[in-house]
């Protein structure tokens, strides 16, 4: 049985590179030669034993590759092409995929439901932080990249594009919307975009780090408050001229953050949840708003699937937003333990670092 | 100047029957004479202190009766018109109103919001537990009565029917899906019947008072939970094999509920929350949901504006639901003291009074 | 190889049972035992060479039954489970199914779209007016029967509760709406339940066979208006005090009751069209509407696919509606022509018929 | 009487300048100063004889001016004020408005609907191509201009930006999307302008004067086509891959367009009908769609409010597009017959003209 190069979970704090065996194509699934990949923040919270994966797993889930080979029940695609998966690999076919919630996708559960279950990739199987990555469900994950487009213009698509736009999605932002993110890593930046693309005029971004602020009104934001200066939920009552914001999107998963963005938000607002929270989190209430004020909270995880993914390379085609800034440092596989180094104590301004075989 | 019997909240603990000034029609106002009327929930929750209110604001706010005067600039009314209005008697000309939140109509500010600014009878001026009520913005808030209906018929329009249904509406349920609702009170009956009514076909719902379960039974519940008996969440789990629920209902306004809801809801599930909470509420955080397992957290304040009474007098007049088993006891304004005594320690079974001069 | 007997399309007005090969089974699909189906008005379409399809195939779309054999690659079901699929048979894995569009899932298509694509049974795959169907992505579209629901109540879910709610729900019926369908065959009548599981206060149908109209007022409908007595524009005009419905369903296809939906119906309304036109359609303007009105006209294809089927069976086990009625002849499989011939020509009052073998 | 000049409709083929009463104010009402308007289309039909208003009438509806004087019960505003009000005028309180549908609120009828009823200015009351116009409902319609903001930057909110985006925001474009644009006049150009700020990436123009596809591509759309070069519909099904559009916009109103516009929308995509058409449509029927093809065709009356106005002129503010290019012309109100000759011919590029007293 052939071998390839995977970085795997040993233990908290360990993450380490090691050969296993390349994996069979079942049916449903296809073989993808890794050609770029990256690190996630929650790769992070796995690697500090916050989010709890078996000993052993590969880790990663943001695969740029080609495909090495196809299952047998799989058509429409060729060995040889270019090609992503989305970070959650849903199977299409599920209850919860036909309900239209394909992340929560439950393989294994009788009714189809599990939450998180349709993140897969570094989750539950052998993720992409390797060189040959098994994606389930071929036909519903694997994207095809069009010619033009590099592996790093992708690199973004599968989880933090995925994710980021839909912190603005799920909070329906509408044109002339005032709109605040709170926490501008590369998941609170892209959150951003998508608040941009989708129309808001006045986009509101809070962090403390400056390459992140300046980062931030690159990337269209109008306004920053750098909350080790000024408090942030009084900056942005004062920015809205006390009306506060139509949606307001966590993009960190801390109280401190989560509590904020409910108060700045008006009555009747949207708060779109992106964080990885690792603790219970508070509501405040207010008795003189009679109940919540009409606020909705709404969470998301990455959506997956091809035509997510077919959406977000039009974006990046398009030209309407440039995300390339976001890769700051490029690393060989073999260095991924000195990438995980530097990525999980976020030095040198790293946003994403670009890992290739 | 003429006067009129009022009930006033002095101090908590105290609401009593006084008498005071009719008072005059401003030119968007209209003079309503009230045939019947009835206590809510919050009042109590005023009456104990809980949500403050001025001293001497007269209390109530769901009124029916008749049109005494109108103002200068209404038209499109008759005096001697029977009419209702609802809890919330939006501007309709407010930001807010016109931005699709006119429960969060903020009269005064500049910008238009204002957490249950929409929320004036009984909470920012004076209520209608009298024999004359002042409404505001007469052309956005009566609704003329179908001939046909009587008072109590139309009784539970102004707040529980629009309050308990919106609790359903704001869930979008769906035509299949299995639905909980979390204590059956007035609003909790009527959110159970704002469920059936959009197509819910399995409804659970969860208190410990035989009456009240006996009631929800009627109005159309599927199975119920006494949580005295049974631990709610794990027998709801049983219930939907392990699947959890599309939809949750809170229809209290305390953690316990708040927090069985969200433990009992599918992952992409809603949880609408109608409740009006006196302390913090706490989120449970699961690591393995990674993030809140795109869950869906709505709330609402019973909607207002006569487009809403007429719709609600439309679903009584249908005759597809019977509200009518929910008025328990019938008072004259006089004994309204009594009443109230009975109501806050829900004694006798009560549901709901009518108050009548 | 075995062969069964299967009702095939031979040339306009003739569909006859003839023995042809049972099919083997591909890894995804499954062989399903059909133990009832019955005959659609498209069915009939096809008969008269009004839609057209392939020379040789096995008509029918609404199959139940027990699966015979499963294929390689499927897992989560067991032989000789009873099953049901819906009309459109959608693949799960498409762009179409991926952006909410199963039923016009484009098999072949590099883009994934074509128009009615996801229909499959008796229109580009054998149908199900036989022993035998071969079910397509047989995980995405079998759906297993509750124990205590017999073939003949969930003989509707696969087509005519699907497509009936489906115009509803695409309506977006909201509680105390004012509705009009347009023609109470089967699709129709479905619709009028459909509308009135969602919360329509005032069901108006329009029909002229007078069995219809009495099944119509006991399937919930509230007025009904016979099409050979009065103008149904005027009288729904008259119904409604000159304001029109709020939705109108199109049920039969044709431009009379198009026209006339659209015309009753008030500005900002929905008419949502079931119909399968066989000619152009008019939309009449009228120029004091500067455009249309703000109305719109959705149009909808069967939904599919096991989620449907499930919550469609779960209406049917909540005894919500009582469709049983909707089958008012049965005949075996070998007498199939015969039951063509008075489904066809609407004789003795045919609704819908049940085939068993 | 004081008396202003006010530019009329005297009958079809004439609109002169001539001077008539400057109105007085009801207690609802503001009188506005006009310091700048346009001309619309919709004028050009009026002039024509093919849109019906009274002989007489001052014709126009896109006011940009100063409070002069205001009604006495009108609160929250200052003579003096810079506002603007858009070209419809909801009452707020109508059935219509709190349905939210205020472009069809019918003053005037019991119910509160009527086609287009919203729309008054020019229409059914004076417009604004006057030295003075009066303001119905004042509350609801006058917006202030941010001080920053010039006239003609806030010249094309009160119609064609808030009906262009309309019409984007009608068709539910979402991010990645591909639409299409049939006819490039000024309401055409600001659908493609509400198409880019809803997250459109491919966006494709129809039209045939070299200025208006210059001024697309300059507004970012992303392909133009000359209808008079190549064939629209083959051109665009060529440009998608044959997959068609996600949406489509009609914008000028004629047969060709609408039916071109439905024959590149992809199954299960949204037309959406800006046009005044001044003769019945034609739908054309495919009959293996098996219906209409999950197809929805919905259609838009020039939202107004001042809620729409704040947010379109939030949108001026923010920069992200910049419609002053679409001024082309100016003249002074007395010149107002000339500028109407130059406009309903289209000479010289004209694309909006503005008129200043």
């Amino acid at each position: 049985m052939e071998k390839m190069k995977a970085a795997i979970f040993v233990e908290p704090g360990r993450i380490v590179l090691e050969r296993k065996p390349i994996p069979d194509v079942g049916p449903l699934d296809a073989l993808m030669r890794v050609t770029t990949t990256t690190i996630c923040g929650t790769d992070v919270h796995i690697l500090k034993g916050e989010y709890p994966v078996a000993k052993g797993l590969t880790v990663g889930h943001e695969p740029v590759g080609v495909i090495e080979k196809l299952g047998s029940a799989v058509s429409g695609y060729q060995e040889g092409q270019r090609v992503i998966a989305g970070a959650i690999t849903p199977s299409g076919h599920s209850y919860a995929c036909l309900c239209g919630c394909p992340s929560q996708d439950g393989p294994g559960t009788p009714h189809g439901f599990k939450a998180a279950g349709g993140w897969r990739f570094g989750n539950t199987i052998d993720g992409c932080q390797a060189e040959f990555v098994l994606v389930p469900d071929a036909m519903t994950n694997l994207s095809p990249i069009p010619d033009d487009l590099s592996d790093e213009q992708v690199l973004m698509c599968p989880d933090i594009m995925s994710t980021g736009f839909s912190g603005a999605e799920r909070a329906g932002i509408r044109i002339g919307d005032t709109v605040v993110i709170f926490a501008l890593g590369p998941i609170g930046l892209c959150a951003a975009a998508g608040a941009r693309l989708m129309g808001a005029t006045t986009i509101i971004g809070v962090d403390a780090i400056p390459e992140r602020l300046a980062m931030a009104r690159r990337l269209g934001v109008d306004q920053v408050v750098n909350f080790r200066e000024t408090d942030p939920a009084s900056e942005i009552m004062r920015l809205t001229d006390g009306r506060g914001v139509d949606a307001a999107i966590e993009a960190l998963g801390t109280q401190v953050t989560f509590e904020a963005a409910l108060r700045v938000l008006r009555p009747g607002g949207t708060l779109s949840s992106l964080g990885v929270y690792s603790t219970d989190l508070r509501i405040p209430i207010d008795a003189y708003a009679a109940g919540l004020g009409d606020k909705t909270v709404v969470s998301t995880l990455c959506p997956g699937g091809k035509e997510r993914m077919r959406r977000l390379m039009n974006v990046v085609a398009s030209g309407r937003i440039d995300l390339k800034p976001l890769v700051t440092h490029r690393f060989k596989l073999d260095q991924i333990e000195e990438a995980y180094e530097l990525f999980s104590h976020q030095r040198d301004g790293v946003l994403k670092v670009a890992l290739t075989p």
